[in-house]
């Protein structure tokens, strides 16, 4: 046993950190400019700064982390753990700007693992060298998403091609015009056995039928940053057969696989969020003067701030030993701690941000500062893949099937 | 002791109710659509559906609750408060439909306890109205407003005028060009003793060097439908001094008088957020089908919606109890249980609100539902009219008086 | 609606306390020692000033507070809530020494409403004489007995005579060698309906076959004080027909009328404990003296200090509201109350009770204060007349009733 | 960085579990059984079968873990953590049985590193023979103790002789007639520089004025199986000056050298009571049937256990990289993170108890099970070794400290 980064992730840490003190944290104030004019312009592109974030990050070698193997960085999760939570601490920007980014790396890993070559060379190259970006169509308005068998979302043959038809929301990304492609879950046989019924199909922006209806509010946001999350419509929208995704009834598996990493990569990330808030709140109490002194100096606000790193340091090594097993064991051999780690980040998380708000008086709920939109991100993790109550229910069977 | 409520109060609970299932819910929908519109042209005015509303109100004689004595309903605190509470059930639209909406309503009751002639004939009698609207100028971005004595913003006579310059932010209301009267606390006199430093004097709004710079947001919200929240700078302003509230030196004490019913008024309406929250809670909970049965089958939902009726009963209780002390020994008699509903109420409301938008899914936390604005407005009553660290200090200060 | 106490309760209160610092609190140091020594001797009699207490506690009236009518003192709920609330401020002595302790109360109660003419001459006369003690035994250990149709005990008509076989344990009050009289619940006939196969019946003392095998520890207390909690079998015990209380089948429907004012009383006694282990608290913190100045000037504590205070007004008006819907509407319109207050009590009472503890540092868990037995006798109470989750669930599928 | 044990400790881990599994835990209902007997006795010796799970233990080789270096088994910190925390699990018997129990470990570890020759050969070497048992008198019950300058106790100096006054209370282990040897902490120095004022020095237990007054209880426990906690006052209590640990002045480094292990084996042991009160909530939750299901299929209980996992595996796992620092940076290197483990392991684990005391119901309070003892023994470690707040409070100004 042994906490220590090995050589290549001490690296690949102090590059990115070059890259974020040197190019990341001065673009944050003109990212939120033409965020703030994007609101007003209602317009649904990241923001301009974007683009030479991920020129230079590109120039560095600072790229495709997240993709284990030769067309990624060549990087473990565990090497890629400490990266993905340092991107976290610029949040809005930094993901993308090494090319990161959810729901782009679940999709890339789908398209790398499953793709057909045409698939990969249309889709997962553009994607690799962050020219397009895509988006993962599964969650419906109309049932409870948390049991993926409910989908309604109907793919049919006709001919050589697919006929799709449904209604999705909650689609991340999706506003962003240069979100080129999506992959979208529906059910090719639903007289089929309860996990084979659902495939996965790519569907192209431009396909008619394809309709986006609104972007989805998550409290007051857009989320334009990262695309927002569109409501979507498929009327008789066609595809060709080529564009299905492995083979019929393969969305269940396919969308379990892509699961794991997304999940771990969200928890990674939001440890850089957290650190963040605890900084922030650090400085804002040390410089705040209530009632004659710093508000550093006030117990309770003393009581958060150790909280904070008594709650950060347990979480943090719980999603490196996670990415570890993944490593060793793969996907499904982590099955139990992806479930711990995406239970116990949301409310940790959460929590900190929270205090860090409170510590900053009404201008942390304001636009002057990112913590207010980071706990609504965060709050969102609570359903994204899948509800806490989903999982607390799953992993208690499991540890009663233990003790039996 | 007798926990029913008195025939006033069970007659006005009917009419009000009536005109809520007639007129207000019926309303809301169109009141999204035009506030959702709002937002697309960046207008600030309250949707137009409201003056129908408070058109109604007043011919129904639901008007000005709030207001004791002739001037007002007639209604003691005690009376008022499950009228507040209901009001809160729909905070967008109800309480300024029929005009107890804040901050009109404590700065109604400070030019009616401290105006002089000129000054309610002036302003208090189109407010009273409900013709104008008016805002309360206190909080400033550079300092801990937790501690009042740190205002910065200047207010100095000369020749028959005062000249105001500083700097103010989270000003309510004041987005909404229809609020026409600011009252704006600043200092007369820095070489007085600590609580006699303060005064209050009125501004209108087309007053030259009144800035109105912007709207602060509140994860994400503008709060539109009650005008916003302000950063103001003034610079030079200039009003005749015939514009002060009371005499110079007592914005201090004018702004603790005003401070009383202001925070019992929160606590009221928010009783109407946490019902209402229960209901939405329960009612999705038996149409929503998880896993084969409904979601109000899981034994952890059911464990919120009883914590959420144990909770809410027991914070209506001290509600109701706090106003009948007010009514009975004065706002500063009850002071401790002022403090007590202010610490109380937001965590309890807060807490319930997180558990309906959870059994909402995703949905919850977006504008096709009100609870997630419901949240962020209940998360800056920890911070309004001061955070709860504050006042949880002086409680427990005067509770270990008690014991020595 | 009205919150002052009538003027027979103010009277009540006035004598009531005078009694307690005359009387209850200078005894206590000599219970305390008569306690430990009944430890040493392993004896199970309460401590002998308790009778000294009792005369003259009689002496002044003050006496069967719990019973209305007139048999008793004449007392609705509402009167009785705050007496029995300063009772609970000296759990151990107070509630005896008055007649109101339990489980003699509800005892008293069921042979009052439900014993014939012979059962109430035989043993409610000498329990409201003070001069016996009674327990009442329901729970067994082979079944979850927050599920009353579980109950296993066998009560067989046999000739003049039932005859009673089974196994009972935390028969509370039993080790006490002065509890004569014992209510039984047994099953008379498991063929019948599932809420009227139950039957209650009394049993003596000295009844053969009555094997009382040991008492029960709490966190490691006998609770000697009030006669500790039996484990007790039942073989071939034999007792005349006239001993069944009420008819057959029909032990479920007293069991349920016994419990509604049984838990309200805890409920209420409880709160003499919070509002005891509050100014413990506050005394200590303002003597305590660590890191140069007291401890009452730690903001953590005064955090503590101020949510105890915030907490039991809260639990207090609920407790005096159910009381006051008991006088108004029976037990059981009073239903949804008490599993409020039977749910909210001893988690709130609880949280205090451990920040009491903490404040007094080492010293809190050890026979020199009170604060750790009460936290054990509180954590009882989760489980005391039903589990939480029990009373949860329950409440929560009438809050869904109401809005489906 | 690796999350697997390395070979030596996955050997040791075997032959510990099997030592739990074949010798320990058939042992506990003796154990039990003969302490409940100590109980009716007023005995404090430890359960006599302890011998023999000591002879047995020795004969193993598992023995004296806690000791680096060739008098000890010659473990690292991170190696020994698996294995403290299997003793954990047999918390009454295990550790004692291997040589590894409190405060054995501290006082032996206080001798190893700076005892003379002397005071090794005649204290040291028949403690870690497991010959004699050993206590540490520092908490005092007159002054806060979680500040170490408040201590009263004097030692002063007479002739060849040093001479002890004072009074201290929570010595662990004393109460057992076989603890020989005592580390008594005092000041001799009352006016030099605030931490080096205090002294360390060893006093045996037949020393005329050494008066052992009473036990302490811990609820209602007098925890007897390791010795009780007892309060002693010293007269005039004389031992030759060759009893100095080090030199005058040197008490609180010593001190704080000693508490750094002894805080992170508590922690290691902790999580053993977590693991164990884990396995009895499933097994518990599996048999036990309320209303006509497995108390396991209810929600809520399901959550407790998922949360539980969620908790134990991130506790763990900083315990682990902690002891990993430890030996790594030195127990300085380590401070942050032992405050860390300190302040979250009693609560965690204390709150896994709670839980499986509910799943329990009342008998989860009592004798029949261990649940509650382990409660009360963790709800002590809130204050051992200086209570959270202090720690907290410590904490936070560090991570301050990085921020400005």
């Amino acid at each position: 046993m042994d906490f220590e980064y090995d050589a290549k992730t001490v690296e690949m840490i102090g590059k990115l950190e070059a890259f974020m003190d040197e190019v990341v944290y001065p673009a944050e104030p003109l990212a939120h400019e033409q965020m703030q004019a994007a609101i007003k312009e209602d317009s649904w592109s990241p923001p301009a700064v974007l683009e030479d974030l991920k020129a230079e990050a590109k120039k560095r070698g600072l790229w495709n982390f997240f993709l284990p193997g030769d067309d990624g960085a060549g990087l473990t999760n565990l090497q890629y753990a400490p990266l993905a939570e340092i991107t976290g601490r610029s949040i809005q920007l930094a993901p993308a700007a090494v090319n990161c980014a959810a729901p782009d790396t679940g999709n890339m890993e789908v398209l790398h693992m499953f793709g057909t070559p045409d698939q990969k060379k249309k889709w997962l190259e553009p994607l690799l060298a962050g020219e397009i970006r895509s988006a993962f169509a599964m969650t419906e308005p109309k049932v409870a998403s948390s049991d993926a068998t409910n989908i309604e979302t109907s793919i049919v043959k006709d001919g050589d091609d697919y006929v799709i038809n449904g209604h999705k929301w909650w689609i991340t990304g999706a506003m962003n015009p240069n979100a080129k492609i999506f992959i979208v879950m529906g059910k090719t046989d639903t007289s089929a056995e309860r996990h084979r019924q659902q495939s996965m199909i790519l569907v192209e922006r431009d396909t008619p039928g394809f309709d986006i209806k609104r972007g989805m509010h998550v409290f007051g946001y857009n989320d334009r940053d990262h695309g927002g999350h569109a409501e979507i419509e498929f009327h008789d929208v066609r595809v060709p057969a080529s564009n299905l995704i492995g083979a019929e009834g393969e969305g269940f598996a396919i969308a379990q696989a892509r699961l794991g990493p997304g999940r771990i990569h969200h928890c990674m990330r939001s440890l850089g969020i957290a650190e963040r808030a605890v900084e922030m709140m650090c400085q804002r109490a040390s410089e705040r003067v209530a009632f004659g002194k710093p508000i550093a100096d006030q117990g309770v606000v003393r009581d958060w701030i150790a909280e904070s790193r008594v709650k950060i340091e347990q979480l943090r090594l719980l999603v490196l030993k996670t990415a570890w097993l993944m490593d060793k064991a793969g996907n499904r051999g982590a099955h139990t701690e992806i479930q711990a780690i995406k239970i116990a980040t949301p409310e940790t998380v959460g929590w900190i941000l929270d205090k860090a708000i409170q510590v900053h008086g009404a201008g942390g709920l304001s636009q002057d500062f990112p913590l207010a939109e980071w706990f609504a991100g965060m709050r969102t993790l609570r359903f994204a893949d899948g509800p806490d109550e989903v999982h607390k229910n799953s992993l208690a069977r499991a540890e009663l099937k233990k003790h039996r």
